[in-house]
């Protein structure tokens, strides 16, 4: 594959932290929508979530979640590139996803993001996301006696 | 702002790894104190812990905290450039901060640490740090029955 | 020490991921073999396992480790490039290891990976791999009543 310069590097390895951050700010859905495309998939069939299509039903998804959600943390790592050609890129990025509910106990996450990637005249934007897991997911009951 | 050259990019991120690295040696204040400008803020209010200003306060606090751990590990991922400005920036990282008690027990903090930083003579120091949390910490037990 | 180039930095960060990958796919035995030269030390005393030399001992290594894993997860960040000269590196990481055995019960290891990499026709190679502990290793039972 063609090599992938520093600043797409950077730029790529930036547009998924900003990703993890909006998810985190439990907030943010304007900063969601950023980093998709107007027809991205959003596929989490992988762990048990639904695929959706459209930056619409992205946001709808996180107002969904942030409404029942506490706490947020998405610790990304092991990045790379998988795929790189000028204009458009896979990466792929280790996560522990991390959530506290409103209503008592969270669940832990441990699996890997993957994003296929296009680049805009607005910076790169994902075209289709997914997801796979490491480790069966962690439940942390809410419980008290 | 303005684009943050590779060099500087990895600077910074080598300045993070570098705290983390003294922090967890437990015994490297020098290490810590090369970190900080002499009049850097420490803040960790945000935490429920003191802010000090100035580097030997900073020395201090860590020469207190390596008194009582038996064992550090800081975890940082999630980096971003936040602000830059050739000769000051803003860098964020997250962290997961596990420590051990030599009286048995442990915490783990999973938050964010922010760094204000400035070129020096000597390369990037932190004139100002500070943090929040993602998820309340965890406390572990010293116990046994 | 030498500057080392952003290229060098980004192809001795993926090598190190490309490791962790490969550990992680539960079966990729020659993923794993590419990233060591072919008289590599492989020494895992610091933790309690042993100190293995050259490609075919480190594939065996990781097969019995495979025959008996049902999921595998090694996140690794704090990545610092300690030592660089060229045709030669050291490198750092902290990991957290987590493995599921398949007779029930896991292990979570949290340390540091010691790289000594050496440039080759094929790209950088491990020469010396090696780890230390930060936290002593939490054991999961495999559970039931």
């Amino acid at each position: 594959m063609a090599v992938c310069p520093w600043e797409d590097r950077v730029a790529l390895e930036d547009l998924l932290v900003a990703f993890a951050h909006a998810v985190d700010s439990l907030h943010d859905l304007d900063g969601i929508g950023t980093i998709f495309t107007d027809a991205a998939v959003f596929d989490l069939s992988g762990v048990g979530f639904p695929s959706l299509t459209g930056r619409a039903a992205i946001r709808q998804f996180y107002a969904n979640t942030f409404d029942v959600m506490a706490a947020h943390a998405h610790y990304l790592s092991n990045f790379a590139v998988t795929s790189y050609a000028g204009d458009k890129a896979s990466v792929r990025t280790y996560v522990v996803g991390m959530g506290r509910y409103k209503a008592g106990g969270g669940i832990t996450m441990r699996g890997r993001y993957y994003f296929d990637v296009v680049r805009t005249p607005a910076g790169w934007k994902a075209a289709l996301f997914s997801m796979d897991m490491l480790i069966p997911p962690e439940v942390e009951s809410g419980g008290g006696a």
